[in-house]
């Protein structure tokens, strides 16, 4: 059996960025059926309706690895109590024009790194409601909030901490099932 | 006493917008004791934080017309059932660096047209959320949700409709009370 | 093979709900492959944690039909904005004590009746949010709606309205097909 | 000036819940320009809307209690990523029958403690908007969400840790600010 194709997509423009750094880590712990591409959402410009016919290229790419991918893992900052407006915005792109949504029935997840104590738990539970309107199936338990996160990565956001890499082989594991199961029907 | 300032964002780039209808209609409908100027977010690019503390000279603009405002007022489509990305990501923007939060204290008010029936109620609530951290004094009550859209605006997206535009009055009317009220004490 | 069976929950007490009567046509237009019964939840007494592990009988009969189901079906009215209380302790008491969640990976889905225009959107989406710590397999597409109840259902709560019925079918066929594919792996 | 009347609500029945010590706590760190009573909700039956016109003794004194206050103090726990059933029942009851909300216009607090690391932060947001519908004027910072409480109280539920202390004052002190503002004007 070929391996489960995650998509991973970090939700920070930032280089050092914490959640990069954790991104990177599920590469490496994720077990021996799936493996974690990342795409970064760098470079995909402010939607707009009027272009939604002609997106650019980067949009395109987008779109075509998410509809190439077994399952999406979000991995997202939050901002101001929500969805960092840059995921948000690479999201909408993908979701359009009307009856092309790229994301519809890919099952998600959802991680998230931040500084304070409530681990981005804010921007998960909006990210969620988004979902139901995309039609995403995401798994629910467990989650992943890495709080305190200036404590668990070094300077270059790599994960160093290990009672976190133990939690988030957990969640990689579970959602590996979740993928099968899902997968196997979709 | 000189009028009350009112910076109106609409959160969608299309030319067309209904919401940028909205808001036109709500310049000329709000009364003498307030005048509303439109800030249009179309050239902030996507926020890094490693860009913050240098960042472009329309987000400069922005966070001093937000300053020297009496109040905001978003005007906002729905995207997926929350905010649209690049209102967020104008937000957040204006939100940082750290200490530096242009929305602090600031009056708020949200309206928002859509096509389908619930007329931007998800986003709206959303945008409320982000309202706790960012510290801003959201008039509760009346809302403005504007379903229907297609019947209620022209093509270039002008209001049309003689029953919405009596609620946006009455919406405004009590933005510009809860503007007086609040204004006297901060 | 057995038909499935799934549990329906009506969020309201009042006798002549249009919630209950929702339901009631809701049992009658589901097809071959499912049964649906439906608990009431108007003896479930208010919840204190001092009596979790003496939960009253009404109580025990609760968890033990939800865990007999195959789905769990929640019709639910919107009180201010969110879950009525009535609803939110009866699903308190089946997730306690701690270690005893009766809902716990149970495949579940929303529908909802009310007099104004949305349709209890808002109360649904925060008991989206409840079923992430439950653990709960939510149904995100299609959605159940159904706004202006005054003028489809008769004054016993039945519902009247041929187009609200067609889209109710497509509602439980879908949901049918997801206890489907779920019902095999778990 | 007669002292301000704070309404504190604590949102549990449990004997010794966290949540009621947290308020007795602010019983005795509130400034000396306001007062807090506590009402107990323990008392309040299941809401039905056909009882609505008839309520129970107990939830007419509720709402006279609510109108006597310059301010309502919501102390509360989260049950299952949202309100307790019971808190929302007893908001359900004073905000019914339609005409004759307790709630509007008052001003309003949120504080929480849990035994988890977020601190009934869910619970919250979703009290927010809960807030909207009611049109309650709720303070925005700071937040008082106390994770941890199992080493923050003792057995009878009494607040012992010094520096919560100091972060409860500091929030009932701009709360008293926040009733000063807004109690001039309504």
């Amino acid at each position: 059996m070929a391996k489960l194709k995650i998509l991973g997509i970090p939700g920070s423009l930032r280089q050092h960025s914490y959640n990069k750094g954790l991104l990177r880590a599920a590469q490496q712990l994720v077990g021996p059926d799936a493996e974690i591409e990342t795409f970064e959402i760098k470079n995909i410009p402010p939607f707009s309706e009027d272009d939604e016919k002609n997106p650019p290229e980067r949009v395109t790419e987008f779109k075509k690895k998410i509809r190439e991918a077994d399952g999406i893992l979000f991995v997202t900052p939050e901002y101001n109590y929500s969805i960092p407006g840059v995921l948000k915005n690479a999201i909408d792109w993908a979701s359009r024009p009307y009856g092309d949504n790229a994301w519809a029935n890919k099952p998600a997840a959802i991680m998230g790194a931040s500084v304070g104590p409530t681990g981005t738990a804010r921007a998960q539970y909006h990210l969620r409601q988004v979902f139901v309107f995309l039609n995403m199936h995401d798994m629910k338990q467990p989650e992943l909030m890495v709080g305190a996160a200036g404590q668990k990565f070094d300077a270059e956001g790599n994960l160093t901490d290990e009672e976190t890499k133990k939690y988030l082989k957990r969640f990689l594991d579970a959602y590996v099932a979740h993928l099968k199961n899902l997968h196997h029907h979709h």
